[in-house]
This record gives C-alpha cells, structure tokens and sequence, in this order.
C-alpha cells in the first residue's frame, strides 16, 4: 500500500482566460465550459495525489450563482481531500476576476471523484490522505457523507445504511 | 402567465463523435467534456420550453461508469422534467456507440437546472410542464425532492424542511 | 453479401449551437463551417448503416440560401439513400432556429458520399438500402441519376452514358 | 459600375498543417474540415476581389479522391473565375504534401460562389473579372455552364433553357 | 501617477494539460503554441499590476530545450519584473510535469512586454514595480538591459547609447 | 552530407482569417496567438528546407507594432536563411489585411530556429542554404550574429566570443 500523503501536496492552481468561445449570448461563460476547466483542474490534482493516470468517476452537485463575463480571469484551487482505496474526492473552488474593474468574486465550488487506473485502464490504489488545517480536516470527515450521498442517488446504497448522510439531514 | 408546454416539446437529441481533442492519455474523452456538451443540450431543451436565453444554474451528481473511447457517437436526450417559476430542471440522457463494433452503451444521465432571463440577465417566468407519459410523471413528482437536495446542499434550505428529500431517505 | 438494412435505420439527428468562432464578420455562421457540420453528422449515418469506419468521398452541390447565426440552435437530419457496393449516399436537411424569437427555417440540404473502409483503408462491400416511405422511394431513384452527375463532372464517365441524367437534363 | 480587376489579383495562397482533431480514427484529414479550410480561402480570395464582406453562395460537387494525413501540409490556391453582378465564383485547387517522406499530391479542385454584402447584408455589385491566360480563360468560359447546373439542380433554372450546360454534355 | 506595487502583487500561476491538438506528430507539445500559453499567463500578470486592459508589446528570445509531451502539466508563473511608463516588463518560468512518472523539469523562461491601454486603445500610465526578494531585485536591474536590447533590435536605439547592454557584453 | 539547396525552395506562404477567439477584449488578435501562428509557418519552411520532422528550437526577439482586428486577414511569408549542422533559422514577416478597407500593414518580422530530428527525436544533419538575391544574402550573413546573441542569452557563449555581434553592437 503506498505511502500517506498530505493533502496539501496535490494543490493545483489553474487560471483561465474566457474567451468568446466559452461565451452564450448574452457574453457569459457557458456553465458546461467551466465544468470542463474544473474537472482538468481537479484531475491534475487527483494526478499528483495519485502519480497515475486518472480517470473522473463522478461531479456532486454544482451550483453557479454567479454570472462570469467575457475576458474575465477564472481561478481554479484543486485539492485532494480524501482516498477511499483507488478512488480520491477533490475538492474545487473557483473565483472570477474582472481585473480592469478591480472585482474579484467567488463563484462555486464541487467536489469532483477520479480513479487512479493504471495503463489496461485498472483501478489501482492509492495513497491516504493526511489533512493538516482545520478546513482540510472538515473536508476529510464530510467526505464519508458526500460518498454515502452519491452512492445512494446511484442506487448502490440503502438510504439505510448511509448513517452519516442520515445523521447530517437530520440535523 | 406562459401557457403550460408538454414535456415532450423540450425534446433534444444531439450527437458529437469523440475526436482527439476531447479525450485524455488513455484515448477516452474526458468527463469535463461530457459535462460539457450535456450542458449544451440541456441548454437547448430549456431553451424551447422557454423561448428564452437561458442560463446553467446547477447540475446534479453525476456518475461515469463507462469509459467513452476516441471515434465513439456520443448520442445526448435531453428533455425538461418541471419548471419551477423562472427555473427549469433538464433530463438528460447519453449513450456512446463503437458503431464499427456495433455496441451501444447507456452511460450517464444526469438532471441540469437553468434560469430564464431576459435580454438584461433578469429572470424570466416560464411555461409549466405538462408530463405526459409514466416516465416523465415519475421525475415531474421526483422534481422536488432533487430541488430540495439542491437547496439543502446550498445550505438555502433546513434538512428539517426537506420533507420530500427526507421521505425518500426514510430519515 | 451482407445483408440489406432499412434506408431509416440510419437516421441521425445532430443538434449544434453556433458559437463565437464559427461565425463571420457579419456574425453568421460560415459555409464552410456548416459543411464540416454537415460532413460529421452524414458521416454518422454511413456509419450505422454499414457498420464500419467510413471517409468522405464527395459532396454535392450545396447551396446556402439563408443567414444562419450567432446563438442559433442547428439541427441536421441525415439518412442514407442508396448505396452502390461499397459507396453510399446520403441525404441531409439542416434547419436553424432561433428559439427565443420562435423561428424555424430549412436552411439547406445535400447529398454526400461515403466509401466504407476497412482497418487498412481498403473498400468494402456495404448492405443495400431499402426505401419505404415515398420520399425515401424517390431519392432511391434519383440516386442514380446524381451518381452519374458526379461521374460526368469527375470525368470518369462519358455525357453520353449518363442516361438517367441525360434523360433528367431533357425535360 | 465598379472597375474591372485581374483574376490574378484575387489570388489567395493558404497553407494548413493537419492537426489531430482534424482527423478521423485513420488518421485522415475529415472531408468536412478540409471543405471548411476551403470556404475560408475562397473567401479571401472573393474579398480580395471584391473589397467586401463576402458571404458563401454554394459549393459545387467535390469529390475527394486521396487521404491526406496528420501531419501532412495542405496548400490550397484560390482565384476568382468571373463575377455575376453581386456574385462571383472561386476556383480552388488542394495539394497534400508529407514533406519529410518527399511526397506531394494533387488532391482536390472545386468552385465556391460567394455573394458580396454590405454591412447590413445586402448584396453589392462587384467589378466584372479580366482573366488573362488560357487556364483562366477556360474557366472564365465554362463558368456560364456551372451556374446553369447551380440554377438547374436549385430548381431555379428550367433544364430547357440551360443551352450552355445542355451542349456540354451534349443533351 | 498610480501608486507603486509589489512585484508579487501580480503573480500568476497557470497549469495546462497537453492535448493532441497542441503537439506535433512526435507526440511533443508545439513551439508555437507554448508561446501562446505563455503570452496568456503573463497578460494576466501584467493586468493585476496595471489594473488595465493590456496588449503584448514584445517578447524576447525564447529557447526550447526540453522536450514537453502529450498528456503533461504545464505550470507557468509569472510576474511583472518593472514598469516603465505605460509598458510593463513580464518574468515567465515555465515547468513540464509528467506526474505519473514522478518528473518535473524546468523547460523555459522569458520576458513579455505589454503596454496598458485604455478603452480605445490609447497607452495609459501603469505603477511602479517595487522589488523585494533578491531575484526580483536582479530582475528589476537587468530591465534596463533587456529593454535597451529590445530598442536597438527595433533599429529605435543607436547601439552607442544602449549603455546597460554594451557593460553586460562588454564583461 | 546532404545536397545544399536556395533559400528559396523553402518558401511558405500562410494565411489566417483573424477569429474570435484569437482575440481579446478589444477585439484585436492575441499576441501568442500570431506567435503560434507564425511557428507553424516558419516549421513548414523548416520542413522544406530539410525534408525532415522539425522543431522548435528558439525564436528571437519579436515586437508588436500594430493592432490586428477581427475579420483581418493575416498573411505570413517565411523562408530558411541559413543552416547550422542539424538547426535552421527562418525569417518570417506578417501582413495584415482589412480588405474591405483596403488597407494592408505590415506588422511583424521574427527569426525562429529549427532543429531537424529523426523518428526518435534524435537531431540529424540538414543541407546548407545557397542564398540568391540581396536580401537573402543580407540575412544570411546576419544569422551568424543572431546566433551568437541567442548563445549569450542562453549563457552558452562567453560575450568576449561573439565577435559578430560585438562588431555589430559597435561594443
């Protein structure tokens, strides 16, 4: 079994230039695009967590609050917050800079899941996850009930059985 | 007030073959990409439900189970499920075809909401839906419940007052 | 031989927004990038009709009669119409849609030829098509007549020969 | 009336090298992208002539009888054959070269029409072409013949009254 | 005159995952198109120092050294070096990761320039860079030399009197 | 050794119609963007010249003079200018065209060197340039300076040993 790692070893940080491209009419960027630089940006992330190739096995749900413009700067922070066996959660938060006008906003965040595969495209495990600060260690424990959610709405848990998710929505 | 659409008028189906582009070291496209063209076809579903520009709000969980490889068809039914004032919620559907190897697999669905908006950005009131058939009625009455897993997620709502979500999960 | 397929069995539908850069000046989607469109989905449709890889052999005359732009949702219908031992025609319409200002105009149609290949690039021997319905009877027919056209003009067969075009051209 | 103008002035050379996501699972270049580098050559060359915006007309049949590789360079040469009051057809011919294995080929011709605008769309008168050598004189000639067949085959002409197509093969 | 910045004020960081589209047919990631990254990443540095639109005024020479491959992270960082005037000189490292093989090289460096221009177009006056650590102070000395020999390369400076230039090479 | 050839046997002219997404938010091409074009252009010179895979070895100074608009038309002409064992440097120069304007500037010239290298990567031995008229004679001569100021700026050649560039700098 490999060796532990900190989290904080596998942040990526990603920046992003919108171009027209990206944009909808009325000039924003498309949501679609921004999942897209999400899920490169985490899987960089799950990659340097890992040293393998990996591969998305699932995005929680993303809102988009906020509108992001034309020309506007997108910042992406990805980080490993847990492995269960060959499977890490990574964890992303985006910002939105229209830099000229000195305004800078924070615009989502999700939680993507990769597998580290090896070159047949076998899962293949990987390190622990050692977090050190306070969010990353919120994020380690919240992380078993983010699992036993997507397991649930996939159909491969009883509602039952996710004790965390269960004790969570009861509050 | 709109006058309410059939389900069925949303009906979108859109294809994309998978070019190099849109694929990692392994030659298999990249789950951002999916997202990202299931945004596009939802997005053109909410669209003719509304007759307006619309924008991503959210998208729920969504799981990748099978590898989609380089040449494949991908093949996206993307269908609104229940609006929600200015808010429609999209069903979409995707299979991956090696048609030279003539196998045809479903690989994801997945629920996007968008938000109507006029020329300004403003949201927009829109049609309500009339489902038609057994599957449409299923996820018009399971629309709710997934809106307030949104919500609660969001932290916009009270778990406590999730009393659909909360059945479903027999919490 | 293989074994005849239904002209229907290979309909494709291809929905794309027209985005910043495949538009002109004027902001009006480019010829030349509909065509490409045009080629992809067509290509699909050869494809699931003979259940191989496929490459673009010809394009018949395509006219561009009506603006299509910015924003607007495109949708191709193609179908294969006839086929001639390892070649095959296929016949496409394009509509574009403005959704928010709830026009729809046909915009387009051709005809383009594909040559089903095996994995070293060589020719193989396709299913026939069979028509059903009256349109699909018709371009059945006419097939003929344009497979000549296109031999005429690549100068590999003689006005003289051309029969069915010869007879067309009369009237 | 505008200036007449040289065909040799409107000559446009372009150069494209072929990238992956041009290509299909060969490793060819697509017939769709190849008939997209095209349009966009032909275009210049109609503007060059015409000093206008220019919008695609037509195609004519192309039929494209070699593959042309990734990483292959494709030069395409464009000039305007003769101009119809706003319209004017382009002649363009294709080559394919794989330089390092010293490799060059003849892969394609075709004639794009273009129609010039003004900034608001509307079609403009151009100046008339004044071809000057045998090549361009022949295809000043013959260009009557393949507007007939453009008109015929978009219904717009009465196969009867295409004398010149007609005598070409000879009807 | 706006107020004085730190150097750090502007970094940058940028990550790139190499895709087909951006390398040759020896799987190496394209000259050309790492300059493209590059121009970005300092464009958005010199914006954070500037606060402005901004537009690349030059860059210096660039040496490849390293090959960089298919499916590699790229890291860029960047950070404005000193200001003169309207114009702002740009550090840029570049470093190729293969993560799953555990190397990381440093493959680049260079120096952009870029001139902040207003809403129109028009040069408009950028702080002062104030350096801190020892290398930002190196850089900020050197300017002077790297612009003399970007002015005498222009032909805008007679060698004699590009005297920061003529000490370096003198040595 | 191989047989020398002219300069001009590797000219390459390349032409670009100015996109939206190779520009920023005043609408004027990205100066990485031109960059990455001008390499693919300079490559195939590079190419020709030695009937070789090539790349991208440096790229000397280049400066921005002039805004090039969306819609422009960008042409580049480059051509080898002489050989260094397995390396070649190129000159290319840059037009832009606004051809409904009739205007057209020039706007850039660079130097880019090449290294030619085998299937594995391996450099290999290319022909020497003969140049013909004034120019090509001029910048044949020149080469060897520009090749002693990038081996000072890579600190692989001591300042006192670039004689040419010393004499030329008047140093």
């Amino acid at each position: 079994m490999p060796q532990p790692k900190f989290a904080r070893e596998s942040m990526t940080v990603m920046t992003e230039m919108v171009l027209p491209n990206d944009t909808n009419t009325l000039n924003n960027l498309m949501g679609g695009r921004l999942l897209h630089f999400m899920d490169i940006a985490a899987a960089i992330a799950a990659q340097k967590h890992s040293n393998r190739i990996v591969v998305t096995a699932s995005v929680d749900n993303v809102s988009f609050s906020e509108p992001i413009r034309l020309g506007n700067i997108v910042t992406m922070k990805a980080q490993v917050t847990r492995a269960f066996s060959s499977s890490m959660e990574v964890f992303i938060e985006v910002w939105a800079e229209d830099i000229p006008a000195g305004i800078r906003v924070s615009t989502n965040s999700a939680f993507y899941t990769f597998v580290a595969v090896d070159q047949s495209g076998r899962p293949i495990e990987v390190p622990a996850v050692i977090p050190e600060n306070d969010d990353e260690k919120a994020r380690y424990e919240s992380a078993l009930r983010r699992r036993q959610l997507r397991l649930v709405l996939a159909g491969r848990m009883n509602p039952q059985d996710a004790t965390e998710l269960r004790e969570f929505l009861r509050v």
